[in-house]
């Protein structure tokens, strides 16, 4: 039986960050790793243009995404791992798609809603500042879902909207061209804690609370210097599921390490001791990847090669299900 | 000094009648053959997906559109002919262009508000019945207008918009991204009058008032039969000008002949007679062209291998400046 094949988009909109690692490359990496599926992941570097306009800063993103994903041990020919821009078959599949999408489907999208009551709260337009990209890119995900007959898209809770909206469009598509696409599912990790960043809030670019996954290991040691703790004294008994350090600590440092730690924290354990051990399995951990990656980012070419590589693996399985469902429209090129 | 691109767009939504042939091809042809510019014509089978979602309608309209223009005299040495569809490149740099144009401008299109205020008008939601690629094809023109660098895009009056708004996104991105997009001017020919239908409003598939181009000529003689006339006894002087028959006499008749029908009209001539010669003159001149248009129609394959040819042409334009538009972005690949 052919593997089900599992997708993950990956916006490059920024430098990937400690809670990027956790909350979403790590959890892909062991998906990928178990072989039980056919992963395709890619750089959606196409949706980022909606919001990252500027030359530079686009290439930037997209190759530390990809060294970062690459570093860190994504195995190109175990998963499929290609950029939006190498592969045009979605872009052509979005406007076949489009066709088949009521306009009120979008005007529903989360995040489309959220920006209009946004702009209602400033006394805005309800559209100012809306590009016709962030309007329709549930149109865009839903063909890099459906050109891959994507069995099962793992999200955050936020998220599931658009895999539910992937399904309505293919079950409208198969209603009126005849059976052509399957049905994706969502998958939602519940194991997946929340990330605490600096402080203490959800580690997000936005609270601009991260740390950088690949910082030099002085500036690591700085932030994490900077984490917020409480003024428990060191002697007091703590409880490790209520600590940032903690929920940081485990996610870098092996069983046995972490088994230890809980029994510090339950026997007490000053917040500067634990930031130094944090440091250290974080510093460990990270780096010979930091290594990798700054090869990586020292020669974009060897990036190119791998993405293109991986754009051709997808193009493979892209252009006979594109002209398959050209056919089905009515085109006879 | 290279010739100037001029474009032209056919929607393959039906079959070709007299007025399409005269509102839109003849002009079209005539200005290709005057050799002055670099025609790009263009089947927009995926404009037409947005209405035709109809496996066997959408392949027909297109090899009948094809065949039409090719049975009257479209060089595709002289022009390039092509086929939307055969063309990924539009469909990409649509995504692109849709990233760079504000919801407020496809709020503001004519086609989507007209749409809108007829849901209100018949108290429903105001989206309702609208798909995405109807409410954003103006983009998918502006990509298929700026792509080839076109200098004049020929329009009806209705259609200017779609030009400004070309020019708008083009603008746009040329302030984010740099000097890229020349800007197109439309061309407005206020010397093609407007057609009579059967009926004498305007002939349009919608009023179902056609005389198909390429029907039989016993279909053709009674149609214009049926094209309605007053009831001026034969004797009395008529103005020729006022006349759905003489309008419709004057495009396919000799300019001799035309001369001698206007003084036939001011001396007085029965409807029955100017419905004959109208015919006459309609038989001579399709003549020809329904033949190639019968050969052509019983071999699609024929069909495909001119519209490929064109799509190469198109395409040996259109990728380098994909790839220069994507790299002003950031694509690096």
């Amino acid at each position: 039986m052919e593997k089900k094949v599992v997708l993950t988009g990956i916006k490059s909109t920024g430098r990937p960050h400690v809670g990027n690692y956790i909350g979403a490359i790590k959890p892909a990496l062991q998906l990928a790793a178990s072989n039980e599926y056919s992963p395709y992941y890619f750089i959606a570097d196409y949706h980022s243009l909606t919001t990252v306009q500027n030359r530079e800063q686009f290439k930037d993103y997209v190759y530390r995404i990809a060294a970062s994903w690459l570093a860190l041990g994504l195995d190109p020919e175990q998963s499929t791992f290609y950029r939006q821009t190498d592969v045009p078959e979605i872009m052509e599949l979005s406007w076949i798609l489009s066709c088949l999408t009521p306009k009120g489907l979008m005007n529903r999208a989360h995040a489309y809603k959220s920006a209009v009551e946004q702009n209602l709260q400033n006394s805005l337009d309800q559209d100012a500042g809306i590009n016709i990209g962030v309007y329709s890119y549930p149109i865009l995900m839903a063909s890099d879902i459906l050109l891959f007959q994507s069995d099962i898209v793992p999200v955050g809770k936020d998220q599931i909207q658009h895999v539910e909206i992937a399904r309505d469009i293919a079950t409208h598509f198969n209603h009126v061209f005849g059976e052509t696409f399957s049905l994706p599912q969502y998958m939602v990790d519940t194991t997946i804690a929340m990330v605490p960043g600096l402080d203490g809030r959800k580690m997000s670019k936005s609270y601009h609370n991260t740390i950088p996954l690949f910082c030099e290991e002085k500036e690591l040691e700085k932030l994490i210097k900077r984490i917020v703790t409480d003024s428990t004294p060191p002697q007091a008994p703590k409880d490790p599921d209520q600590s940032s350090l903690f929920l940081l600590y485990r996610e870098f440092a092996s069983e046995n390490e972490v088994e230890q730690m809980r029994n510090n924290y339950r026997s007490g354990i000053g917040w500067g001791e634990v930031k130094k051990e944090l440091f250290l399995v974080m510093k460990r951990y990270l780096e010979q990847p930091r290594q990798r990656y700054k090869e990586l980012m020292s020669n974009s070419r060897e990036i190119d090669k791998i993405l293109h590589y991986g754009a051709e693996k997808a193009r493979q399985k892209a252009k006979p299900f594109l002209n398959e469902i050209k056919e089905k429209i009515g085109y006879s090129g």
